[in-house]
């Protein structure tokens, strides 16, 4: 059985919904991130980056065990192993991997930035504020003008992209994003949220 | 013959090197960043985020057109064209898989910010520049510690890995970190450096 290291985070809850999706058992680990446990010696054994989530799939490749950590390359390898994920289309699958390292590169850690500097700091910063709150919107916007012309971000079919983009997309208002001025990417957050495997992701990371 | 809508920047330098190492003929379209091409309507058709690199291979999957945007996708693309820039041995190529993904969602991002507030705001902002200096300074440890066990980021096989993560790295004094201190990531800009392939990409984007 796949053991998945996670937490209840927008980047965390990636996975659980990924393994939920394609109905495969996995044993989930919750990691106390303020406690530090992502940067415990047996963690970094699995990830030098110290950072959540992991997968150890003890039925690999050629059925040796392996790890894999960074969010987006767990849901690539969960696509490979299953067949699953990713459309069968290649017009429609390279418009997937579009949009999933638009949300690695992009989303994921400008939406942080903005979280962070909107209440992390002595004394407000309004450079930073605007830097990251602005970036976001506009992020927001380009996901609004694809929603908006399609279902899904990789076209017709639910796909990784989507799966990658809403952990950060239905908690959007921690980056200084209003939901309701983007109705597109709200119609699809609410479509995601009402799927039986999202829902039993998210209460087991409860 | 494959057309490469890019520029000379640590993201931009990613993909001529790819299409040299690989042997790929390419057109080279380098666009005026500073005058807002990326922005520019015929721009946005190939990428709705305005953001290089892009590429168009007339010759796709099923020989049909395709276009293709963020970095890192288009690695991929290249990668799965060709059967190259990534190890056959499985466990290998997921650990090519991790640390790519590790470009595009960390150093990429966090060496971006680091430079920005080093020298682009009115007034030094403290906080700002300690939080993503730190940051790159221990993002490049944790790559230090990868090029002191393994000769490339994958294992024994140089990669997309090595690729995607070059064009920061060798530039990484402008995100505030001292190469000389992480002498096995020095020894493996070095050894990047001299590969004719890169030296070709580079001499084209000057």
């Amino acid at each position: 059985m796949i053991e998945l290291y996670t937490a209840n985070t927008p980047n965390g809850v990636k996975i659980p919904i990924a393994l939920e999706e394609l109905g495969l058992d996995y044993r989930l680990i919750t990691l106390n991130l303020a406690a530090g446990e992502q940067k415990r010696p047996a963690f970094l054994a699995l990830n030098p980056n110290g950072r959540i989530p992991v997968i150890v799939d003890p039925d690999g490749p050629a059925g040796q065990p392996i790890s894999v950590f960074e969010s987006g390359a767990i849901l690539l390898y969960l696509a490979q192993k299953t067949a699953g994920l990713l459309p069968d289309n290649a017009s429609a699958r390279w418009r997937a991997m579009e949009y999933l390292f638009l949300q690695v590169s992009a989303v994921g850690p400008m939406f942080g930035q903005a979280g962070w500097f909107l209440r992390s700091t002595a004394q407000p910063i309004p450079v930073a504020v605007e830097r990251y709150r602005s970036e976001s919107v506009r992020l927001t916007g380009v996901l609004e003008a694809r929603l908006s012309q399609q279902p899904w971000l990789a076209g017709t079919e639910y796909s990784l992209a989507d799966i990658s983009h809403y952990g950060w997309l239905r908690v959007v208002d921690y980056a200084g994003v209003e939901l309701s001025r983007f109705p597109a990417v709200q119609d699809w957050v609410a479509r995601i949220s009402a799927r039986p495997a999202v829902q039993r992701a998210l209460a087991r990371l409860q």
